[in-house]
């Protein structure tokens, strides 16, 4: 099974040359589409969208990820065999979630021209290394036949909130086509606080809902969402649109613990 | 075989996180994707696209459907069996067309949360419901492991159009890519009637054509359309913005009979 | 295999229906989408995408294109057999690439009915013909079973650029969705000259870049293609955007070779 997630939109031959090339190797190879709409060159959303997923597919899956604005520069493009998986990408970055998720890796990077296509362009590596190494892969060509182990690949750092006495502090890493506006701030960090309030561009939210509905139609909600992160949405609504949450745009929250609480009353006492 | 109907859109990780669950249950499951652009929390829209497509689908597909507003809320899921087909989907009115071409047919309020992920979100039940249910049903489980038969599942009613002696008052309840406006008036209704004037928005269209290609390059028409109802269209155009027709809009079609011309013609030689 | 190449959009009922109806004829083929998005009734984009995808897959494969303007009036439906695939097109001069391309093919105009749905709309031959007919020849049925050959199919001419001495005059074909403007200038022509001068819309490109990173982010170039054509991009940018660039634009490639700088040379000796 080989999965594709990949910038080049599903309006021109290259999705489509793509799965030629797969299938013309492999003709019982099983192709899904995660998505061709990345935003054109978008590394950190391609590596956002990869991490949400790629768990979910069955042991052996091969996930080949072409988001790669360095398309015919010296880049390497790289195998990365996990404990469950094959990964196939440029090495810019876009893998950086699973290097985080997996404790035991190994990077190959990818030299082995016979696997090529006969005829590579400098444009389009896609349909002439990443796809024909793919059904070779899926033919069950050993990645160390590839190319040599590689350390230095590019490994960015994952940007994690900043976490103080009663605060936290992270970021809008992600908005959906619903308009859901998803943060880098994990469920688990979140469920330690209590009596949390949130501000956003200005808007103050009184605490975490556990669904839309949870509010009226049309009003905003903080929820922990299906990503597994804490998200910013409006009921039956774009939040992203309504709010003018953009990606990159900070969040604050407060836990106004009991301890706090109790300070303020005997403040207010004297 | 599986089929999705959703309004996740094509650009998210929600499609493709569907697919893996649904694959590392039964990977052998051939999935087709209807469409994931149903306009969002639109059940209307997908209720009619549903209707479109089913029944050209072997015997024994399962249908997925899951436009899905009230996630998270008290809502009931649904196994859906009909004689040939099985649908799982909201309880909300989305499989209203499936109770009214199906005369037999059973419903399951699905409740059994072993085959469910073993994390539900809130948010997104189409990964963490829907599609394990369904990658079990292709595996063979029986939808009566999965609940027990429900009664008081949504029907919502079918709009028809109003029939009065010599006119047909419908709507426009779809409107497709290409700008085709479709209304809810069956073929059948208006192969009873001759001599036909169609009045939309102040446009008086004079009669059926049986082909795009019958009027001029940009002209409107009515035609019986491959969706088996009246449409309102534009050759090589798009009515929908041409004309600015809206899903919701009245249509009036008077079938001048013979006996109402014969009467006319009297009066007038008095 | 089957392949499908058309203009239905992934938001309506047509493309799920015509994989509905190959599906119910033969369960166990493979469709790969090439898109669904050319442009509305475009037939010169509809073979351009064709072309660049068609010879990447398997022998046998069934390409299936229905941009069909045409629909419901009197050109034929053709089915056209190659050394190595099959191709089901309406005859409008969508194939015109492959005809280019295969010395030795047959054409045949299909008319035999009894692979047709029963109820043939005027509106939709995808799902009533074109459908069909590609699930029966993939299990195998003749394309002579179809109908009669045909010698006047529609052979539309390609259109070459213009060779002068040190002149290469050509135009924009096809734009991609990352805005790359593809012209009609094969590779194999400017590989022949040197020291090239390119002009297209006022704008002069001083030569043939390898890459996109040749120049820096936002910067034009032109470059050889991954279609094999000479394309004119922006780095990390959109072309067609910044440079409004359309389809058919004229672009101009002076080769200004060995003699013609000798020559100048000498002048100024003068």
């Amino acid at each position: 099974m080989i999965t594709l997630l990949t910038d080049f939109g599903n309006s021109d031959f290259y999705v489509g040359s793509m799965k030629g090339v797969l299938l013309s190797i492999n003709p019982h190879i099983q192709i899904v589409d995660i998505t061709h709409n990345v935003s054109s060159q978008n590394i950190e959303q391609g590596a956002f969208l990869l991490k949400q997923v790629y768990h979910y597919f069955p042991q052996g899956t091969i996930h080949v990820v072409v988001v790669d604005p360095g398309v015919g520069s010296n880049r390497n493009i790289i195998a990365v065999e996990t404990e469950k998986y094959l990964f196939l990408a440029p090495d810019n970055g876009v893998l950086k979630y699973i290097y985080n998720d997996c404790s035991d890796y190994r990077v190959i990077a990818i030299t082995a021209r016979a696997y090529f296509l006969a005829e590579v362009s400098t444009t389009f590596h896609g349909r002439d290394i990443f796809a024909p190494i793919a059904g070779h892969l899926s033919l069950g060509v050993d990645i160390r036949d590839l190319g040599e182990e590689c350390s230095d690949y590019l490994k960015p750092e994952i940007i994690k909130p900043v976490r103080e006495k009663n605060k936290i502090m992270g970021e809008i890493i992600y908005i959906d086509s619903f308009g859901n506006c998803i943060t880098n701030i994990e469920k688990e960090i979140i469920q330690e606080k209590e009596k949390l309030q949130i501000t956003i561009k200005n808007k103050i939210l009184p605490g975490i809902e556990s669904t839309y509905s949870a509010v009226k139609r049309g009003e905003s909600l903080a929820l922990l969402g299906s990503s597994g992160m804490l998200e910013i949405s409006i009921n039956q609504g774009n939040a992203h649109k309504r709010l003018g949450i953009e990606v990159g745009d900070k969040i604050v929250i407060e836990g106004s613990d009991e301890d706090k609480d109790k300070k303020k009353k005997e403040k207010r006492k004297k």
